[in-house]
């Protein structure tokens, strides 16, 4: 049971369209038009102990704070702005008042940059582990969301930050928390470097600014955020477009961090910038007419975004170049959290 | 750790005000203002299954079927109209591709008459049972919402349907579950009877239309959907209202089938319907210069309505009359699904 493929039965069969609904199942939020012509976003994402998260590896403000970028950044996907917070929560018995209050710190921790409110909630004993689910209502302006589906034949790909942090900042949490592995690979990346990507995976950055500029703008096309993984999203941002593409490997940017990790362990450092998952950077494309604009504005505001390749037909099929490879087509790896 | 002081705790620190929200936690739904000016109302209920439902007396589309209604009672609470749904599942390693459709295909049966539309959601594997939160948005007349608070001494005191029968279904079910009680009990009730009762727990009814009547002619001055119990969420209400209540409890409705259940098993008919929960039946008070029109149009309309007390000033207390006893504190007995 594929979460993807039973999400899209599910939606045939029940979501089917109203004039009210913009986008439903299938965007990075549902956009809807409210009678008075305002656009709403609507996102819910789940977090299931021994699935999304481990109790050894994270604490439990931690795992609030992830939880709420994981909403924060769907929103953030649509070029919109955040506003309320639903929280349901289910704890098991053992779980203590001091643990839900620290999920709670992490999660408004998360959220108050932004100016979001905790507006509701439901709150249940479990007969096992902790469940958590959000639902986070935003707004964008009128014809303004960042849809998956819109990408042209030409326009540029680029990506906000530097991927891969992430995924290795959980597998060194997850090495810490295994004693087989604490002897061994120790001392391989400097401190600076392993706490720089362990906090990359346990405070990501929605990435709620860069979005709402590239709305205002309408500097982008399409924009998703990456939380399956380059590799992934990119596979869903075409697939709703109906476009092809070519990734330049080259220009996938870095983390010196990232950097240092693959060299010590002899990995090729964009081989885990393209699967890692859970990045919450913003991929998104821009018509060629815009890219000066685009590339002016984001110096001017201090935003770190790359270009690291271009949309084509969908007849060319999505492809990955490398200057020793050359063109190839492009794995698809999603991190998937099911059965 | 009890639900609604933890709620109420978590709501003091996360929850301060902003002046779009014109409810927070605390009532049925949240009610907050767009910058169009239109109201949207949102709310959140978590099932967790061994704590809210059991697989052995319902089936999954029974089990779907209860947890939107217990949304859309929300909603109807606040006299608003329910658009849009989300749906938060983990499935445990066991769960099959058939259920989690029975599951679908009961939400959306509760939600189509209402015209409801299924937006978005999130879907998980789960290391241990199921568990399934919704989220639904919904909208009311600006100044229209019928907050929880808002009841004046000398308002009456009303509610719609009959009291205590989806209680009573659910003990039945549960009796029906074990084999002790097989034997033993059985036939004290007719199938009739018996069919009604477990439908009313099975196959509850939201109030939707009967909220929206309320809330558009403007009748009525509080109200709140009664999911814990006729003399919990009665105790909710006068809370937030600052009031106290007298209850005429031969007045209370019951049904000719919950009667006969309380005959056969020596029971207080209502006094079950006092502490039975998820009836889902909207309790509301009135002016006494709206009764004539609200009777004169609730008849009109088909809509089964009936004055079971009168608010009183805070200081009288919450009291329970009956012919017998006189006037009694009213006990606090609320449903809770907590720890």
């Amino acid at each position: 049971m594929r979460e993807f493929s039973l999400i899209a039965e599910l939606h045939r069969r029940y979501g089917k369209g109203h004039s009210s609904i913009i986008r439903g199942i299938g965007d990075d939020t549902a956009v809807v038009r409210a009678a008075s012509g305002s656009w709403s976003l609507l996102t819910t994402d789940l977090l299931v102990e021994g699935i999304h998260f481990d109790r050894h590896t994270a604490s439990f403000s931690e795992i609030g704070y992830r939880a709420a970028v994981a909403n924060l950044s769907d929103i953030a996907a649509m070029g919109g702005t955040p506003q309320y917070l639903l929280i349901a929560l289910a704890v098991p018995s053992g779980g203590t008042r001091a643990q839900v209050h620290q999920l709670y710190r992490g999660m408004m921790a998360a959220c108050r940059p932004h100016g979001v409110r905790l507006i509701g909630g439901d709150t249940s004993a479990s007969k096992s582990g902790w469940f958590l689910s959000l639902a986070l209502i935003g707004t964008v302006a009128p014809r303004r969301a960042l849809l998956r589906k819109g990408a042209q034949a030409g326009d540029l790909l680029y990506v906000t930050g530097t991927l891969g942090d992430a995924s290795i900042g959980l597998t060194l949490l997850n090495e810490a928390a295994s004693r087989r592995y604490r002897r061994g690979k120790r001392g391989t990346l400097s401190r600076t470097h392993k706490q720089f990507l362990i906090q990359r995976h346990l405070h990501p950055t929605a990435r709620v600014k860069e979005g709402r500029w590239l709305s205002a703008g309408r500097l982008a096309t399409a924009a998703i955020d990456l939380s399956d993984g380059l590799s992934g999203d990119l596979h869903h941002l075409c697939d709703e477009s109906r476009v092809g593409v070519e990734v330049n490997l080259a220009a996938i940017p870095l983390s010196p961090a990232c950097r240092a990790y693959a060299q010590g362990r002899r990995l090729n450092p964009t081989a885990v910038a393209l699967a890692g998952g859970e990045d919450y950077e913003l991929l998104f494309t821009v018509a060629p007419r815009h890219q000066a604009r685009l590339e002016r504005e984001a110096k001017r505001l201090g935003f770190r975004i790359t270009n690291i390749g271009t949309i084509r037909p969908a007849r060319l099929g999505m492809h990955a170049r490398s200057s020793k490879r050359g063109s190839r087509p492009l794995p698809v790896t999603s991190y998937e959290h099911f059965i």
